[in-house]
């Protein structure tokens, strides 16, 4: 094993030749790369507003519910929840998040169909890697919340993009899902809300999408990260509600819904009343997959009861009402400024705004992100992170001031770069 | 896409035809499994004793710093911690940890060289993800902790078990290792303090192991989640420590040295001076695949400079001396029973005591730890969970007293369960 010959220099090193897992080499976020690794610098004159990465807590305006604040602070002090929990979750969570969910639900919920993960991203992970493996693919929409794919692909899947149609509220073109499913086809997943759409879907059409689910025999992934976070009376159903029959695994965290993402705690709802998910095994996978022990932290665990407490929901209600007032103030001021399309958010905390680039005079969705924070110092995400050239998306997390400036800026941002201007 | 015709019953079921993935079947954590699962019960007559799971809180007598934990609550409160980090972790806490770990390396570690995971169970899984996928295999020790399996395996890894020589204080058996590597060997994990031997490798031992690494060109993963847990003033030496050239990925975590299992934080240190990581694309990677953001809670991450700080690991020390005297307390008593042989235990939190299945009338060491638990109530883990049939471990977190009471049950135990008695 010895090197039979040595190089001049750097002996040791030599012979080492080593590769990286193409799998590994082929996860890539698109969000994370962009904000982390953003060279240009904001303008110095002009105080950076980043309406950028989809965190409730960037402005210290949308606060976690009071109490059960107050009841971690205090769980932690009592030293009682620094063990190991069960690898999917304490029963006291679980029981918790089942509960909420079982109204908006066809069937009750029971404890057992819910694991708790490492956030989203843990739940995102946990579903793909027990539906499939190298070769198998997900249908993601387009424009769709890219970690789907990143962790596909470090998992050796491929996502095949179907098409929403904004001409129709971003609505799922349920053709396109058709011509792309294949024999390797595990899951399609359907997010509602949407981000970065902030659309909401109806009731008729959610069952449009089980309906095809049910014909194509393949489960639903519903991403219901948004469940309940919806404006102005739009009602949320969940995609479980409108089918008794199709194994559906949804997925949801405190992350937005109580503005807590750095707390790291998700879950899987298994919805499977035809124990055809279990039939397949896929079940029992997902309890052998929890006991890699990516799992949330226990002092958090301690507090879901709390935070899904009725006084911790009307709290909550705060949250909602400062988005749908961004959303309601956002709008009309985008929607004015010649060079942008805007479709009014109905939910979720997001607005994606088409660019026309036959008004504005940049080549694309990137160098209008990248001069916009260089010239106002306003950080939006470019629509191609999301899979959709030609547009960006904005959070909706920001103080109505704050957002208003913002707004403000961008109308003479959009001025001054107009090709007729 | 319809059935083309419909069974008599359950029309819905009609087609459904799923499989759950062949990586997420094969994946398996004995440990959780026989924990989680266990269902002899406990003899109701006498109080149960968990000496099984390798969580230091189990009996309360291990504290968290206390500086740590009340920081940790008012932390929560002032409400600055609750948004998202770097995907690799926070500035803050990766230099902590890299100033704390650089007094034991071979050069300074930097802030860069550290990514924070999900517990350890999360660095086992980023390294094993950034270093290999389908195909590939790792080396481990045997006995060992079976987590490396259990995450190898869900990414369709191998491993491939090189022999611990019992009889020589379980030092790594370094032909076997050399014979067992093969062209698609992309990692030799070594672990040390060991889980479950309670082993501490000396310099030499160490220098043995990584010339060996340096001859095969085989990166190392150093499972030093013990690191610094010693007794009795035996040295602790990282396998950093001894070579500059070759690539090592050093990972550990706050569960056991700071007692906090709970809270999900572990890392990984890069170390890399030759650049070899690098070149390989394999630093990018691990960063890559941090933006999957399964990373550790952010409240968690804020305390990493506190708990390393010099009055935390003064308290820590506590928790050292608590386990060096359960391990000087238990391993006379142990010893001195007909039918056990074990090694003094020299660091970790554990004791693999050999079964002589020719003195105690057992078929194995399943057997032997079910009929423990269903006549003593003292619930320890089969040596076969650690792929070494014919023992058990024991884990020394009780409080001495407790610790003494289940020895006096093991002893009467194999009084009565002796073949010649």
């Amino acid at each position: 094993m010895l090197p039979s010959h040595s190089p001049k220099n750097n002996q040791s090193d030599f012979q080492w030749k080593l590769t990286c897992s193409p799998r590994a080499k082929s996860t890539f976020n698109p969000i994370r790369n962009f904000v982390q690794n953003m060279s240009v610098k904001p303008n110095p004159e002009k105080t950076p507003i980043r309406l950028s990465v989809g965190d409730p807590t960037e402005f210290g305006n949308l606060p976690i519910p009071q109490q059960a604040v107050q009841q971690l602070s205090e769980n932690i002090l009592s030293g009682k929840y620094n063990g190991y929990t069960l690898s999917f979750g304490s029963l006291e969570a679980r029981k918790a998040i089942a509960d909420y969910f079982s109204s908006s639900n066809y069937y009750p919920i029971q404890p057992q169909d819910v694991l708790l993960t490492c956030g989203t991203a843990g739940a995102i992970e946990l579903v793909l890697s027990a539906l499939g493996d190298e070769g198998k693919n997900v249908l993601v929409p387009k424009p769709g919340f890219p970690l789907f794919q990143t962790i596909a692909n470090s998992l050796g899947m491929k996502t095949k993009a179907y098409h929403l149609k904004q001409e129709d509220n971003w609505q799922v073109d349920l053709a396109d899902i058709v011509s792309q499913i294949d024999h390797q086809t595990v899951a399609i997943i359907v997010n509602n809300p949407s981000n970065p759409c902030g659309s909401v879907y109806t009731k008729e059409h959610l069952q449009d999408i089980v309906n095809l689910a049910e014909k194509c025999k393949i489960p639903i992934i519903a991403d219901e990260v948004y469940a309940n976070m919806c404006f102005d009376g739009v009602p949320f159903y969940s995609v479980a509600s409108q089918s008794p029959h199709v194994p559906i695994l949804s997925l949801g965290s405190i992350s937005k819904l109580f503005a807590a993402p750095g707390w790291r705690l998700g879950w899987v709802i298994v919805h499977d009343r035809h124990d055809i998910l279990r039939n397949a095994g896929i079940i029992q996978c997902l309890h052998q997959l929890t006991m890699r022990m990516l799992v949330p932290s226990s002092p958090i665990q301690s507090v879901i009861p709390i935070l899904f407490s009725e006084q911790c929901r009307k709290e909550q209600l705060r949250i909602m009402e400062e988005l749908q007032h961004n959303a309601n103030t956002a709008y009309p001021l985008l929607e004015s400024i010649p060079g942008l399309r805007c479709t009014k958010p109905q939910g979720a905390m997001y607005m994606f705004i088409h660019l026309d680039l036959n008004v504005l005079a940049f080549e694309n969705d990137v160098e209008f992100t990248e001069t916009l924070w260089k010239e106002e110092s306003v950080f939006v995400i470019p629509g191609s992170c999301f899979g959709w050239n030609g547009a960006v998306r904005i959070v909706l997390n920001a103080p109505s001031c704050v957002l208003t400036e913002a707004c403000s800026r961008l109308q003479s941002f959009c001025e001054r770069h107009s090709r007729h201007g």
